[in-house]
């Protein structure tokens, strides 16, 4: 091998690298309830169900760039750490963290595929384009999915708040109106129910009680 | 909800279903040398470098089909379990484990999808397309990149013959010639050089020895 990298050095060291974040763990259970998940199972996880769920994306998306968007989304956080979505203040320190870390790690590759890759997640972190919102959605719904698996454990013993999933759900209406409506009804509002999740907050303006009958939480 | 399932519900049920792929562990060992890989995490990396290494690809590839195969080739082993590629017997009695597996989970799924991913995972298992090829490229470099990694620690523990790792790798050129000679002349003879693989095998009917100058292995 020569002394200067080549390119294939290069792509073959980005994805050594990669395997890092396998070793990043989020807050969220896996449906046994008893593993913490990591960024790289919830990434493959987040990925397949875009490809299985891409029919229900509000507006028409570039699948291929969704999927590549969410297998790249958390790279970031093998030097910055997962900052728990419920994290204040973490939150914001997050941006610089990120930056910071995807300078070097985006960098690693040959800098076409640099280039391409940091626009990715400035195009995912920025939320705005159809695909973006899409993938924010997967993001999402993929954790409200397993939490209710769970029983709603990890939002009852990180005693999370209703305001707080309606604030971080506020793109995923914009990605899929119809998958946001299924996991509001699916999964957050049965563990609201049951108290796995504090209420403080009404959904949509419109007090919870008035539009879901007899139930003494609503 | 209904009593009879919605093509949602059906969607949602597979999602939370192939969670389970984050239990089934591999032989392979992540690049901290320490921790098992799972079937999910392999997967994530497999078709992130589809993504970044489709340019190598011998023919023209549809990039997001192979990149679905990856993310859904090894879900027939939350029912079917990891074989090891270098269990003999093991890999006798896989076909029909996996076949039972695949009925079962691409069955959960709405009926539409359930043949899509079905199909997806035939076609993989067949080795034949250009996108099977290159998907079993990645799925074979992946696990070499990463025994590389550790110094050859799962080669040298399980004994691995080297004709076993080119009999794996049949169909891997036929993926990728640049990405086979990669991962040849950087995964695979360091690590028989170093006597964590045995070798037993010639490369090419060629010995090694002729075209590695001085080296006393080859």
């Amino acid at each position: 091998m020569s002394a200067e990298k080549s390119r294939l050095d290069r792509q073959f060291e980005f994805c050594l690298e990669a395997d890092k974040e396998k070793k990043i763990l989020r807050r969220t259970l896996l449906s046994d309830g008893q593993t913490l998940e990591n960024d790289a199972e919830h990434a493959w996880h987040a990925a397949l169900m875009c490809v299985l769920l891409s029919e229900y994306a509000n507006e028409p998306i570039d699948v291929l760039h969704t999927v590549s968007m969410l297998l790249i989304h958390d790279l970031v956080e093998i030097d910055a750490g997962d900052t728990y979505a419920y994290d204040e203040s973490g939150n914001q320190s997050r941006r610089e963290r990120e930056l910071k870390a995807a300078d070097r790690i985006f960098g690693i590759l040959p800098q076409d595929q640099a280039k391409k890759l940091r626009e990715l997640w400035e195009e995912f972190e920025a939320e705005e384009t159809p695909e973006a919102k899409f993938a924010h959605a997967m993001d999402n719904i993929q954790p409200s999915m397993l939490n209710n698996s769970t029983g709603g454990k990890v939002w009852e013993e990180n005693k999370i708040r209703l305001s707080q999933i309606l604030k971080r759900n506020a793109v995923t209406p914009e990605g899929s109106e119809k998958l946001w409506d299924y996991s509001l009804n699916n999964f957050i509002i049965p563990n609201a129910e049951n108290k796995k999740i504090l209420i403080d907050s009404r959904i949509g303006g419109v007090p919870p009680q008035s539009s879901r009958g007899d139930t003494s939480v609503w």
